[in-house]
């Protein structure tokens, strides 16, 4: 397979030209990293690069670094904001290893003792939800 | 939580030191990629760090970066190597997170239309089938 073009009408392109709004947790330079809005537990986080790249097969490494540092901070950020007991990482590309959106993203999600992660049914979950627990994860980083 | 500390008895620190086979696929200064002997799929390969962490919270910077770069090298090495039509990148950390072993690591599954992960059952994968998979990988890389 040959990795198609970036698509700049993609969700994520929309929410970083904050044409759609989104939860934000944490911006810097390069990242951004969002409530997930059809999360497969609580706290679920995507971290987004702000640069243009499809997946992991065409990403700057540059911009693979900033992502997994912001990825690293969140992880850290989840677990202490809702106590949990350790995170799940996970990173899609192509339809075929379930990416929706073709912006490169990483999901991370904190997870707990007992708790198996919802299926992703495209549900999308409470709008209020999301925004208390954006807010728990903004206090822990602030 | 915290992060307990690293127990140098766990498998992959093993296979670092040779005291445990492995079908290596490729190996730089900081990281190496084996097969997984348990996969989820055809050609599902294992990147870690050879500097000891446990995982994604107590990685330091620069070996994360050195292995992601490798898991972005295995990401177009089996996509190319079994014509696959994606990729599901992986990372556990802490049992409730879906870790096993205690020494950071990230699956780099390749993924095809129509073909679900198989569930992580614990068994072991045909030594000689996982052995023909490695060849078939460095033969893409070499």
């Amino acid at each position: 397979m040959s990795t198609p073009a970036y698509d700049d009408q993609n969700v994520f392109a929309k929410i970083l030209r904050s044409e759609l709004p989104s939860h934000k947790i944490y911006e810097d330079e390069k990242t951004l990293a969002i409530m997930d809005i059809m999360p497969r537990g609580d706290g679920h986080i995507l971290v987004i690069p702000k640069a243009p790249s499809r997946n992991i097969l065409d990403i700057a490494t540059d911009d693979l670094n900033a992502v997994m540092a912001t990825v690293q901070k969140m992880a850290h950020a989840v677990v202490k904001a809702f106590d949990a007991d350790g995170t799940t990482i996970q990173q899609f590309s192509e339809p075929a290893g379930g990416q929706v959106v073709f912006h490169t993203h990483v999901h991370v999600i904190p997870r707990f003792e007992g708790v198996s992660l919802k299926p992703h049914t495209g549900a999308m979950a409470d709008n209020d939800l999301l925004a208390s627990q954006a807010d728990k994860i903004r206090a822990v980083l602030a």
